[in-house]
């Protein structure tokens, strides 16, 4: 099997284009990386950038983009809606296909002691990689934000960061790196437009509430029917194959049918393969078996 | 979409490596083309080149296989159990995504003509591409071999080409070009060892029988259990997913449960993402969200 891994840099710039695409195009010298989009937001001044490929390459493109993003974005002068602590805000590696998760957080902490080591910037590992469960959650590290940190950093021993420096880069502020399983946006639309059903469904499968490993689910209207909205956080545990059977199966109890769902964004050619292999008891069938897997090998 | 094509021409050589090899590298050549897959036999004296691309690529990649294996079978020496007529003996373009089998059998009859004019071997078309009834079936055109057809091709008007000298090339024979739609095998394994019930529900969903379009089926036993075993001959009409429903359907009237079910060789992504679709109700699902499907575009 192909090993591959994505990864989503988030960058503190989101008006000036001329510099999104240099950032985006410091990946794209690295060869075996695709840069799968850009996408930027003027009032948040902020841009992010997928690259997918095998691992070690997707690791130099990150740390080209950070090297570019160092040189380019200004923290003293950055303003915008979204939180950020730097330049570079965020980097998650996430599996896709051949890597598992600890291989992600191994490359987390390769690429945070880089980043310190070289560009002297101060780096926080969050989510899989976090070595504080209280970094786990993206929100507790990027707290008082760059101009709240850039004092905490020199002065408060518990927001010391996991490599580099005990102060802010001058001009880039500080980095968050991690690692975290890919994310399925897939959302179950009912025939009725009772809300109170789609919550009730949505409380009975979600992990929170005693339901499936890897649900997070919401009931919502949408456009005159009532929507189960889901993020599946371990498709390996619950694919979106079992979370439509369950809400089926629940959906049932109040005579109402499922009248569409939806796959939101990308989705690994695997989730499908592990769709296609329960839903019809195809134990045996391997995503090497699609015939355009075999185009990119 | 990615426009993309399959060919899977059939030579007449499956003893001598080195030619095999030469024939397909030839196609390798041809930037953009994708050697799939190089199988050979020798009691059948035969070797099948799986070659897919865009459709002009394929086409050139299908006309520098034929010319190499023109320069190194000699028919006149040939001796295997398959029947053959030439040494390149079949080209079956097959639509896999973005083209329509319309535009496989215009492509068969480009190379049709470019191999009869320029290396002076009669043509024969079949399946899609025919232009009689009686050259749909590969057998028919195929029928005395090289041998026979030898003589007929130069007296029987019937057996005349559809491109070409009515006249065997001295070394090459004739070849049979043509476009099929893409076919899947597959098997579903019944929980029972009565193969009275798989034959029933083979002919219940096979479309001879009165059953669902572009399904053959036959009830086999397979280590110790009955299984239908299916061609989707066209899985935009009937797609694996559908066959499986069916077939489970026609099962619960005997009492008996799908024990598990395989999908045989290669199978194109748009399958896949049709299953996906129709199962669980996401009409709004496409192959390009697929994230391995973006990294060869």
């Amino acid at each position: 099997m192909q090993r591959l891994i994505e990864c989503v840099p988030n960058f503190s710039e989101g008006r000036n284009l001329t510099k999104i695409k240099k950032i985006a195009n410091s990946a794209k010298k690295i060869k075996g990386v695709r840069v799968l989009d850009v996408e930027w937001d003027r009032s948040h001044n902020r841009s992010l950038v997928t690259i997918v490929g095998a691992p070690n390459e997707v690791f130099r493109a990150c740390y080209e983009m950070i090297k570019t993003a160092t040189k380019l974005i200004d923290m003293r002068k950055q303003k915008g809606e979204h939180p950020r602590i730097g330049a570079t805000d965020v980097v998650p590696f996430v599996p896709v296909s051949g890597v598992t998760l600890k291989e992600c957080v191994v490359l987390a902490n390769k690429l945070g002691k880089k980043v310190a080591n070289e560009l002297r910037i101060p780096v926080y590992l969050y989510e899989a990689a976090a070595k504080r469960a209280d970094r786990v959650n993206l929100a507790d590290v990027r707290r008082g934000e760059y101009e709240g940190l850039k004092k905490e950093i020199e002065t408060n021993p518990e927001r010391r960061p996991d490599y580099g420096p005990y102060k802010m880069h001058p001009t880039a502020g500080a980095v968050v790196i991690g690692a975290r399983k890919y994310l399925i946006a897939f959302n179950v639309n009912l025939d009725t437009k009772d809300i109170e059903i789609a919550k009730k469904i949505a409380a009975k499968v979600r992990e929170k509430d005693g339901g499936l490993p890897g649900v997070k689910a919401l009931g919502f209207a949408v456009a005159g029917y009532a929507q189960v909205s889901m993020n599946l956080v371990d498709f390996e545990k619950t694919n979106f194959a079992e979370a439509y059977w369950a809400i089926e199966k629940e959906a049932k109890k109040f005579k109402v049918e499922i009248k569409s769902s939806e796959v939101y964004g990308m989705i690994p050619l695997e989730a499908l393969v592990k769709a296609i292999k329960t839903t019809f008891k195809a134990k045996d069938f391997k995503s090497e078996q699609v015939l355009e897997k075999r185009l990119y090998e």
